[in-house]
Order: C-alpha cells, then sequence, then structure tokens
C-alpha cells in the first residue's frame, strides 16, 4: 500500500457539513493503489461496553487523476457528531485502517485515534443563497455596453464603436443604456448581472474609486440607478455590484488629503504609508496594488476605514436594492474585514451573494465565514489551455477539472463563478483563434459543468477582441454584424440548463472516458431522474468513438432531438469540434 | 521521486505568517526521497521585461517520521506579498518544481502556476499573549485544594483527606485555601493557576453551571476572589478560569423553566430541543454533552444565549481580572460563537489567554481568530505511551512528537497548552506505575520541551490517583507525606526554563538520535547563544551511548554542574532512567 500517497485531514476541504444534516469526507490515494476504501464511522460517545458502536459504509471514487484517486461518501450522523476512519484494501490484498493517529493494521478500539467532526452547526455551515445555484450571469462592463443618454456623456466621448478602445477613451455606456437593452439579456436567458465599477472614478474602467457612495456621473444617478435594478428584478435578473476595498483611486479625498497634508494628515492612517514625505518613485514608499502609485491600498484593519466600507457594503443594498457584491483583489484583503464584510452584507440581505476576486487556491475563503463564492480561474485555465489554445492534452485537461472539483466542498463548486474570460483578459473568441466551433465546445462545456457560469458582454454575438484594452470593445448592436446563431446556441444551452435538471447544478459531474489520441472527452451529468451523457470531438477531424455507457440504451440526442437505439457497441460519430448530448431517462 | 507523496497547499498548517513580516511555508515529502528542497519566491508583482523576478533560498529538514521528511523555511518578503513553489531534487538526481498547478521540470514563467501568500495582515496573524510563552501552569480543583474556611463548608464536608474521592463527596476546599497556600506555589516556581470551574454549581467538580455569574458559595464570595486574583497578580501569577459554555447544569435556570414549561418556556430556544414534552430517557430528545441527560447543550448560535454567554466572558475579566479562558468541550461550540468569544475578550483585555479543550486536531480553531491554544493531548499521548506506560518505542514517540510539531504553524506550538495528566486522568504517578524516576523522565521532558507546560495540583509533592474520581484527592499539605525531593526537581527544571534561554520555549526542538534498542532519545534545543543537548534512558538498565554532536566539545552537565570535555567519540553512562543535560555555549 502507497501509505505516503494516502492523506485526509479533518480540515474544510476534506471534511464539511454539506447541509445541517450530512458530512461529505474525501480521502486522497495514489492512483490505482487502493481497490475499495470505506468509512469507519459513529457518535463519539456512543459506547457498549466500552466498546465504541461503529458502523462502516463504502466510499465512491469520485475522481481520478494522473497522481491520485479522490474517494468520498455522505453519512447522516443522527446527533450531528461524528468520529471516522478509513478501512483501505490495496490491489495487494493488503489491509489496513487509516487515522488520525495513523495506520494500524485493525480498527483501533480508543476512539481518541479517529478523526472527528465534533457536531454540524448550521451558522458554520458554508452556506450561498439558493438563487445562485440555478444564476448565468453576464458582465457587463459599463462604459461599452450601450449610450442610452447622450446627455451624460463625459467631454470627449467617442460615437459608438467608430474607434478602437484605449486605456482612456470614453464612448458613454450608460445605465439607461442597458436598461433599453434588457430585452436582449433576458432574451438570452440571463438571471444576474454583474457591473463592474459604477462609481465615481476618473478612468473608463472605474477601478479608480473617487467616492464610494456616489455613482459615476456618466452612467447616471441614482434615481436610474434605481431604475435600473428595479427593471432587471422586473425580469428576474439579479443586480450584481463589483467593491473594490483593496485599493482606492488616486483622487480618493482621503488620499488627496495624505498628499495634501503629508503626516499631519487625519486620513494618514487610512493607507500603508510607510513613511513621509509621501514618494512615488521609483517605488512608492506606501503599499499600493501591485507597484502602481496612483492605487494606494486601504489599510481596511483600521476601525475607520472598516467602518465606512462596511457602510457602503450596507448603503447600496438597503437603498438600491442590490443582490451581491463582488470583491476585486480580495485576497489582499484581511481575512477579519471579509468576515465583519459578511455579517454586515447578510444583515442587510440575507440572501445577497459574496464572489470572491481570487486567482488562486482559496480555500481560506471558502469556509463559511467570508465568501460565497470565488471566481473560478481554475476551471477557467483548464477550459481555454484545452478548448481553446489545445495546448494540453485530454487527460490533462480532465485532470485539471477533477483537481478543481475535489479542491473544494462540493457546496462551493455548486455555486463556483465559472468564467471563460472578462474586462481582464482576451475575448475567449480571441482566445480560441477565432474559431467559432472551438467557442461553441467551450459554451457547452462550461454551461453544462457544476457552478454558476458567466458571459462576458458581447460574447454571446460573437465579439472578439484582445486583451484589455482589446476585450473593451462597445457592445456590437448592429444586427447585421452580430452572429445570430451563435446567440441562439449560447441560449438554447442556457435553456437547457433550466429545463433539463441533469444538465445544471443538480447534475453531478463525472468523467466518463478522456481519450489523448483521438482528443475526445466524455462526461456525465447525472440526477436520480436523468442521464445525460457528452461527447466533446476537440479535434478538426471527423471522428468516430465507441461510447461503453452507451451500450443497449434508447437514448434521445437533446441538440437534435434525435432518438437512438443503440446496440451492445455504441458508435458515434463526431464532425471536427462537433459534440452529441445523450439524454437517458432514468 | 514520489509525487504522490509530495505535499503542499497554502492552508494555514503549510503557509502562515509568522510575526508582521515573517513567513513560514512547509513541504511534506516521503521519507529520505528528497535530498534538497529549495523555495523559489517572489513578489507577485516583481517583473521585469514580463519575467517574474524570483529568489531561491534552500529548506530545512527540521522532522523526520518512519513515513515523512517535514521541511521548513521563513522568508520576509520585503512587500509582504509572496508568490511560491518549490525546487526538488531527488536521491536519484531527478529535479522538479512543484507549484499550486502540479509538477514541472523547470519553473514556469506563469506566475499564476505558483502559489500564493497574498499578504501578511497583522490582525490575521496567529498571536497569542506575549506573556504565555514563558508561564508554566499549575491546575488547581479547587474542592481538593485546601480548606481555607470552615464556615462556607458545604453540608456533610468530610474531614480533610480523611477519605478517598467519590464524585459525590466534599472536602471544603475554596478560595481561601488557594490564597493560604500561594506561597508553595510560588516557591515551584508556577507563573499560571488554571481553575476548574469556581461558578455556582450542584457537583463538587462544578461542571454542572447552574449559575455563570455567580461564584460557587463553597468556595467563597467575590471579594474573596477578587483577592485570590490581586494576591495571585502580586506574585506574578496569572489566572485562568474555565468556561463551560457547550452545555449547562441540570439545575441552570433557563432549563428548569423549559422543564417546567416545556413548549412554553420563553428559553426553550436556548438549547437544542428535538421536540416535546422533554424526555430524558432511554435517550434525551435534545442535544447534551454525550448522552448525559443533566448537561443541556446550550445553543450559541441563538443571539440571546450568545449574548448571555459573551457577557459572562466579559463580567469575569472586567470585574475580576482574570487573564484567561479555559474553554470547555471547545470542539463541539460553533465557531461562529468563538470568533465572537475572542472579539469580546480581547476588546476586554487585549493580553487575555484563550485556551481550547480540544483532544484531536484542532487546526480548525487555530488559525488566529478563534483560540491562542488547546491543550495538547497529542504531545501528552506520546509521553505518556513512551514514558510512563512505555507501550510505544523510541523511534514512535519521536514519530509523534515530530507530527505535532509539524500539525501547527510554530507560533501555536510555541503556546501550546502541554499536560500529561489533569482532573479527567489518573494522575501521572499512577499513570507511571508509581515509578518516580519515570515521573522525572517526563517532567524532564515536558518542561524543556516546545509550548506551556501545565502540573496538576498535587503531582508536584508525588501524589498518586486513578482516573475520576481517583485523581481528585485532598491536596497533600503534611510535609511529611510529600516527596520534597520531587518538588526540588520540578522547581529546578521550572527555574531552568527561566533561567536557560534555550530551555524554554526561546529554544528550538529537535530529535538528534532517538535509539529503539537502548530506548534512549537525544534531543536538542538550541537558540543562538546556547546549544543543549539532551540524553535520555528511557529503560530499567544502566546504558552507555556515543553521542556524536558533543565530538571534541567542551559542555556543562547542568543537573550536576560538572564540566565535560569530550574526545571524538564521547561516551555518555546514564542510569536506568537516568538523564543529562550538556549546555554548549556558541
Amino acid at each position: 500500500m502507497k501509505k505516503t500517497a494516502i492523506y485526509h485531514r479533518s480540515v474544510p476541504s476534506m471534511s464539511y457539513a454539506y447541509d445541517k444534516e450530512t458530512v461529505h469526507i474525501r480521502l486522497k490515494s495514489e492512483r490505482d493503489d487502493l481497490v475499495n476504501v470505506s468509512l469507519i464511522y459513529g457518535d463519539p460517545y456512543d459506547f457498549t461496553a466500552d466498546e465504541w458502536q461503529y458502523h462502516v459504509v463504502d466510499m465512491n471514487l469520485t475522481g481520478q487523476t494522473e497522481l491520485f484517486d479522490y474517494w468520498t461518501v455522505a453519512v447522516k450522523p443522527p446527533f450531528k457528531r461524528l468520529r471516522y476512519g478509513f478501512y483501505l484494501n490495496d490491489k495487494n490484498g493488503e489491509q489496513n485502517v487509516y487515522t488520525e493517529r495513523g495506520f494500524y493494521s485493525q480498527a483501533p478500539q480508543d476512539i481518541g485515534c479517529y478523526f472527528c467532526f465534533p457536531f454540524i452547526h448550521e451558522n458554520d455551515t458554508f452556506s450561498a443563497p439558493s438563487w445562485v445555484k440555478d444564476t448565468v450571469w453576464y458582465q457587463i462592463f459599463p462604459e461599452r455596453y450601450a449610450n442610452g443618454d447622450a446627455l451624460l456623456n463625459p467631454e470627449g466621448t467617442l460615437k459608438w464603436g467608430s474607434e478602437k478602445p484605449t486605456p482612456t477613451n470614453f464612448f458613454g455606456g450608460d445605465f439607461q443604456g442597458v436598461i433599453d437593452h434588457l430585452d436582449h439579456i433576458e432574451e438570452l436567458g440571463i438571471t444576474g448581472i454583474y457591473f463592474t465599477p459604477i462609481f465615481k472614478a476618473y478612468s473608463n474602467h472605474k477601478y479608480d474609486t473617487i467616492d464610494y457612495m456616489e455613482i459615476d456621473p456618466q452612467f447616471g444617478d441614482k434615481e436610474t440607478f434605481k431604475e435600473l435594478v428595479k427593471a432587471c428584478h422586473e425580469k428576474g435578473i439579479k443586480v450584481m455590484l463589483d467593491a473594490v476595498f483593496n485599493h482606492s483611486g488616486f483622487y480618493f479625498t482621503p488620499f488627496q488629503d495624505v498628499l495634501e497634508k503629508q503626516e499631519a494628515s487625519s486620513y494618514k492612517n487610512w493607507f500603508h504609508m510607510r513613511e513621509f514625505p509621501v514618494q512615488m518613485e521609483p517605488i512608492p514608499n506606501y503599499d499600493t496594488f501591485g507597484f502602481v502609485p496612483s492605487m494606494p491600498k486601504l489599510d481596511t484593519a483600521n476601525p475607520e476605514v472598516k467602518s465606512y466600507l462596511l457602510e457602503v457594503a450596507k448603503y447600496w443594498i438597503e437603498e438600491f436594492d442590490i443582490d451581491g457584491w463582488r470583491l476585486d483583489v480580495a485576497n489582499e484583503v484581511d481575512h477579519a474585514f471579509w468576515r465583519s464584510f459578511r455579517q454586515v452584507v447578510k444583515e442587510t440581505k440575507a440572501d445577497a451573494y459574496i464572489l470572491g476576486e481570487i486567482w488562486h487556491d482559496s480555500m481560506r475563503w471558502l469556509q463559511g465565514d467570508q465568501f460565497d463564492a470565488v471566481m473560478n480561474y481554475p476551471f477557467t485555465n483548464g477550459a481555454i489551455d484545452y478548448f481553446a489554445k489545445r495546448t494540453i492534452e485530454a487527460k490533462s485537461f480532465a485532470d485539471n477539472i477533477t483537481e478543481v472539483l475535489h479542491m473544494y466542498p462540493e457546496n462551493v463548486n455548486e455555486v463556483s463563478f465559472n468564467l471563460l474570460d472578462s474586462h481582464d483578459t482576451p475575448r475567449i473568441l480571441t482566445l480560441a483563434g477565432d474559431d467559432k466551433d472551438k467557442v461553441k465546445l467551450l459554451y457547452l462545456f462550461q454551461l453544462s459543468f457544476t457552478g454558476t457560469p458567466c458571459l462576458y458582454y458581447g460574447d454571446e454575438i460573437g465579439m472578439a477582441g484582445g486583451g484589455d484594452p482589446g476585450c473593451r470593445a462597445c457592445m456590437e448592436w448592429d444586427e447585421n454584424d452580430q452572429d445570430a446563431a451563435l446567440f441562439r446556441f449560447v441560449q438554447q444551452l442556457i435553456h437547457f440548463r433550466s429545463e433539463i435538471d441533469a444538465f445544471g447544478n443538480s447534475g453531478s459531474f463525472r468523467f466518463i472516458e478522456v481519450d489523448n489520441f483521438k482528443n475526445i472527452v466524455i462526461y456525465e451529468k447525472k440526477t436520480e431522474e436523468t442521464k445525460l451523457i457528452f461527447v466533446l470531438n476537440n479535434s478538426n477531424k471527423a471522428q468516430s468513438i465507441v461510447v461503453e455507457s452507451l451500450a443497449s440504451k434508447k437514448v434521445n440526442e437533446i441538440f437534435t432531438n434525435e432518438e437512438f437505439s443503440f446496440d451492445e457497441s455504441p458508435n458515434i460519430t463526431l464532425n471536427g469540434s462537433g459534440f452529441k448530448c445523450f439524454m437517458e431517462k432514468l
């Protein structure tokens, strides 16, 4: 037995309450080493004649990567308390019991040896708002979505779409523009809009906040924003705003005060000033976002700053009824701040959503006390490298995705914010080398995967664009220049997500077959009633593959609505970049 | 390379701020697989011409067990931000770079591949009160320490020490008794007293609280308690009380109200009642401690209960100036409660200490937001099994201790509450089969180990006693029946702890040699100025051992104050259960 590869620890990624009565336990082992893993479990206090009364249940192999097998099981301890260990059987017939104190040949009677999940507390259990699971997001960069009120145009506003986006030009996008086009968004099937910052700022991207309590005048006034939120809500669309709390903009009044009065400024402790006088070159002598002197880092541990920002968090929910906050550079702000932030946000609106921008392993923020979700860049990377760039093989892709799924608890995965691109990256069509068939595979995977997908404005009608500023072009509203077929395809996927339970978050995801040679992946989404089998050909040439799990099944292909009655060797033919999804009623 | 055994994740046990400028990074690998591990690290934003500017530093092999090697390094990132990965070299000359995205043959340029420690926030950094590191605790079970005021004796109080302790008898121990004997405690060198519960309760152990705001009348009144705390403080002794917040006693007024009024009780939500009428047999139909009907579990998520208990936490600090809280059954209370508890306690007294009773892996509570320490039972188990019971071999013992040290951050280990016994276990002398030489080895190890040691009242003068109630006998105050030699030995160890910097928490602990055959362990405690080499013979027979690390050294044996000038093969002879500690000035 490969003991050194076997890993479990009673930490939130491997041992967590899924809901108020269910505990999930996971174990990692070397690939193909163990043939069977069972959980030994029981109540910590359930003793008869000094013998601990334990139960044994098989664990499921829920994922395999090149290196590891992942085992998972759900148990419902009747008194909410759990002590547990693992029975391990390897391929050579070796048996061991794995506990918090290491390996034993037999299950030890000393309960102190076992791992412990002491009590399921509902208030400690990770729990995102229930609506999030079923939401499909749409990201809007307001300066570039639509110019609905020319009177608000900032000085030098260019004619819509007349020029390429630059870091400094303006096209006059505003709230009225969004209101005017809500039908487009609704028609696509969107149920949530994520707006990049709308607060008073200097730049066109508005990430350099001047005043967190004011709307940028180019977008409209507070009345118009209220209208916008109301109009969204009437169409069943949630609204999420972008909070840049890690740093302020250069023209934020407190920072200007520090620049002016230096050490005498009463705001000097609002930032992380290391010395005076303030110096910006060659490297700022105060903490900043990156090394950007115009983005001074806020001291979110300073009670004044904290209470100001928490007031901001509360104000926009209370006054405008927004449904969520997306937190910029969330990883560089202190955990203590985010814990208070969660408290204030949830007290103000119990089902508000909190989404952190974190590009790396985010377990520290996803323990139930801080965020409801993070932007799932590990998903993004895997999907882009495999489908868009084709720089990794099918098995590596499956490994990446399997690792993402086993890195976080299942209730975290269900609300993970799965994006393909954003205002910070090239557009998906450009990443895919302008190949719309690749883009369709990407959307199919994104929209059938666990989590909540987000589309970047304009992608749905085939807009292209490189990295910032290229990806921030004006939304194309001329129907002649919109790709209506792509729009309908995305619309159909979103529709499937809400119409076929297994397609969305109710279906549990599992790779069935991954073929490096043919560059084909087959995966399953499954509920108790329905099983969907997805077959994706990520190569340019037409190919056939035998899909064992369809053997002797009668199924329906959901894109063509064709019925198939397969024999014992179901041979599926796919075009280059082709795909099929077979639905079986269970 | 044994890739499946290599493990790092950016979670608090493996990647944490040690202080406001230092980050510790750890890696685990299969024993004897890697010959060299280096950290690749740099600022996440430090790019020149698109190339990430990283540094490389060797990691130290800080521990070895049967299965694993543990590698550790400390770095001080100038801008408090860190991206990092690992250079691995194995014994066969294979080289790999290990990152958050897996293994590479060369260090990848894409910074997104690396692990991340986004920013050192002082307020997120685990930090216990500075006095704790140097504290030696003494646990007092007040009913059995000394009867100083006969007027307070409860009905049926027995003559001091006239009978064996039973679950229900009383000997009239009280605060005056403790005050009267503070000289004994001071003389021993104690700097902190941990009192088991003192609040109004029914039993002799007082874990069944009736009123959290009142002192049990058998112990004295609030004035006397104030005097006691003052008297302790005058002698430089801190005072820690025991908080039983997981459950109340049967006679706690709110529970009595529920029993009386059933579903109509306004206290019904103070507990976890599952149904009415309340039923105690055969199993209570409400949550309890274990299955004990008289210990109803408090609903600490109920805002009323929470605010009541937080008021309790505050009251005893504010009014009586106590220095710490020990939290009974701390693992079964919700994390949200403990986070609020920490906030209230630290706001009331910034350097108050919070100690949780947890018997298993406690990482979830030791991330800086909840406890300052837990009772270190993994240490206890290892020490008892090895020195007292001799049921495990020297190498297993060293494995246990090495695992404890690498399970938690170093700043956590430094304040870990290291006990050998308590009111819940047999006394150490009894565990050691009444062998005082074994007890001396235990004390030597406990008092020279990382963390803060705690002695159970009476152990220091040689009291014996089995499990509860045997371990709760009246303190022996007749000097003829006290073991003065043992007292002086413990006193000397405590003295060493304060006089020789390397002996206490300033010294870093490392096993040097562990010999199963001879049953000898050799370990080192080291500061920049001083190195201590401890040699412990855990067998009954006299033995010799060559201690390589003393070769050609001139050292001083601290117990005998003998000078030794060793040659190239320093042969040390020890009596059965003998020990030596050599001090080298560096």
